[in-house]
């Protein structure tokens, strides 16, 4: 009862930030409006009786008391940050409804054995400090924090994500890490942001892992000269050897069912006229399977210096350079809160409403999956959406997540 | 014996700048860098008796006056602006090349049979205000200047070519055209900006014509969506398209023995795990004849169409639009000034240190030489690099050049 009471507040917080319902939201890690739904959050969880811990790589973890608080908690997370193109679910899905599982205990006055800490994940879009997952990584010991206080905002490399954490006042006093500040398990509820469950008609996916994936930023340089007067076999032209790689990979992916994409790309001098000197992109590729996935890698470097040759004129193959801005390898998810997850999920929709799935995007669950049992849920994403405005999930879909949820973290409670 | 002396004189003002030598030059249409080289050009020619005429597109014609002075003039124009990556010698050797003649004439107290008039055509190069060889093609009849006005400043869309003529003070009194302002003809000297004549090792390029090109804008729409979870066959990937046509267009321009190119690419929303919801790209083509420009034509919208299919997923194809922004037939110069031409460039280098060659890019020769005689001459550029800072061109070979379009223009006057 209660639940069904709440749902609909539930639902209004999937469309914080004021806007009509019908439109994305851009809210990039540690911009203002980051710090004020950080802020909200803390308000939020306080009035339910939570203790909050601020880390000093701008985590929050918001702990709602249970019988035996000396026990480790148990953990829900993800991100209240998003792209730039977002939409109003992803990330923001999971922390809410994580928030919700709390309301619900508390306006049921009922008190779990253990502790439950629903965490905000700093910069899990990687959108404007780039890189992906940022703050799980460095609590689950796989990053250091000092790298990621060095990342230069991409729209203006003056500004790091130290600079702003201290700005927005969320460097924490405590150490970001899985050691001093431990969970015992972590659960995490998202969009599927992809096309799956909704062409097979599931309401809810057992997220068993997740793909292995690798970003690595490529820059050609070519020779800037004359597009009117230069044949075509004394040229170095670096847009073409991008075009080609762009090419071979979507073959490569294909070949290997796996996914490869170019997403960012920018030129110079950028000139209608002038054969392009310089092109700098981003090469992001993906598979299940982390042998397909290095299989893949090693041909992703293949493609990159066949086309710096096929493409150069009489002289040299064009120059170019790599660097490997993330790697995740694939995840597999902890079984026993599988089991959980599968049996609270069959006894909401029934069994046959309920698929298992392995996601096509990393995850802070990825992260934590590293060093404690980790376990996710998927709800449908409308025709497959995401990191874009029109990313929707039906308002009974949203609220049938959230009470697997729920039985899921109460049965693991109870455990 | 003048000619020497000044030679030195005359080299100094490539560096017009206060430029070390090494580095390019950067001034770009209707700048305030453009209007100081603009007073400049009318301070130098006024000191040499020459009557001023500004357009009302921004076009100066210095008038060196000659025995008959009720005489159309003989033209020598060429255009003072550069691309932003621009070299010290595109365009600016041209319009000095004229102003040494004019003071070798005053120097030497030779007074011509006709008068002479240097012109500086206004922005040729299109970088800024983005349309090339701009302000001849008004004074040719090619278009109106009221098309031009309001062209947009690349860099800021506020800004109009009218706005800064008006501002920079160079939005003449007297109409831009050819009726109400006529030449008798026009001789143009210009780098080759190509790798042709220091390859064959000839010192002097008799222009015969140049090229026919076309810039076309494409815009491919397809969806913003997470890389990471669509599958291939559900994307529409606008990136994808682009770089199939990228790599097309090359095969296409190699199997016409043309040229095909893209300078100018931009993507949306720019993000590494976002597939690129909309990309806009410019496509230059050229070919010396119009018949087989024109099947090229047919072919790069044949190619965008099937690109728009061919990595679109299980949905419609992408959706494009494409946008003509110029188009320049091919040009045959006038066959008494190329006699001139080649019998002065004979007499000063020897016949077989001269070559005939068709210019690859559009030179304002090209718009002049839709309403009056006109044609070129080209000196080598080293490696054939140009639109680029190392664009350069050896002293030698730049005085040669002047001393032939010193005696064409002399003959032409004799004639
Ligand atoms: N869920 C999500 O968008 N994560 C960002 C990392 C990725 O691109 O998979
Ligand atoms: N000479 C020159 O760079 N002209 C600009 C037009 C073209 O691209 O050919």
């Amino acid at each position: 009862e209660t639940i069904h009471s709440t749902a609909q507040q539930f639902g209004a917080h999937g469309v914080w930030g004021d806007d009509p319902t019908e439109t994305g939201v851009c809210r990039l890690a540690l911009t203002d409006l980051d710090k004020k739904i950080k802020d909200w959050f803390i308000t939020e969880t306080k009035s339910l009786g939570c203790t909050i811990k601020v880390d000093n790589v701008g985590n929050i973890f918001a702990t709602f008391p249970g019988k035996h608080n000396d026990h480790l908690a148990t953990g829900i997370g993800s991100h209240l940050d998003t792209q730039p193109t977002g939409g109003r679910y992803d990330g923001i899905y999971g922390v809410l409804s994580g928030l919700q599982v709390l309301r619900t205990l508390k306006s049921n006055n009922y008190v779990p054995n253990f502790p439950i800490t629903l965490v905000n994940w700093c910069n899990e879009e990687g959108a404007r400090f780039p890189m992906s997952m940022m703050a799980s990584s460095v609590w689950a010991g796989l990053t250091k924090k000092e790298a990621v206080y060095k990342l230069q905002d991409v729209f203006d490399s003056r500004i790091t994500v130290k600079d702003e954490l201290k700005r927005i006042g969320y460097l924490g006093e405590i150490e970001c890490s899985h050691n001093s500040n431990p969970l015992k398990c972590h659960f995490e509820i998202h969009i599927e942001q992809g096309p799956i469950l909704e062409a097979l008609n599931k309401t809810i996916g057992v997220v068993t892992g997740a793909q292995a994936f690798s970003w690595i930023e490529v820059t050609f340089e070519g020779t800037a000269q004359h597009t009117g007067t230069t044949p075509l076999e004394y040229r170095q032209d670096s847009l073409l050897a991008a075009s080609q790689v762009i090419w071979k990979l979507n073959e490569m992916a294909k070949s290997h069912g796996g996914l490869a994409t170019v997403g960012k790309i920018s030129v110079e001098p950028d000139v209608v006229n002038v054969i392009p000197e310089k092109v700098s992109f981003v090469i992001d590729f993906r598979h299940c399977e982390d042998s397909v996935h290095k299989a893949m890698e090693l041909e992703v470097f293949d493609i990159i210096e066949q086309a710096s040759k096929n493409t150069a004129g009489n002289g040299a193959p064009l120059k170019y350079s790599t660097n490997l801005l993330i790697h995740s390898p694939a995840s597999h998810f902890d079984t026993k809160m599988l089991g959980i997850i599968k049996d609270s999920a069959s006894s909401i929709v029934g069994e046959n409403s309920t698929h298992n799935i392995v996601s096509g995007a990393g995850h802070d669950s990825c992260n934590t999956n590293q060093v404690i049992p980790t376990a996710m849920i998927f709800v449908p994403s409308k025709n497959g959406i995401s990191h874009n405005p029109r990313e929707y999930t039906k308002p009974e879909e949203i609220f049938l997540g959230f009470k697997v949820l729920l039985e899921s973290v109460l049965r693991y409670d109870a455990d």
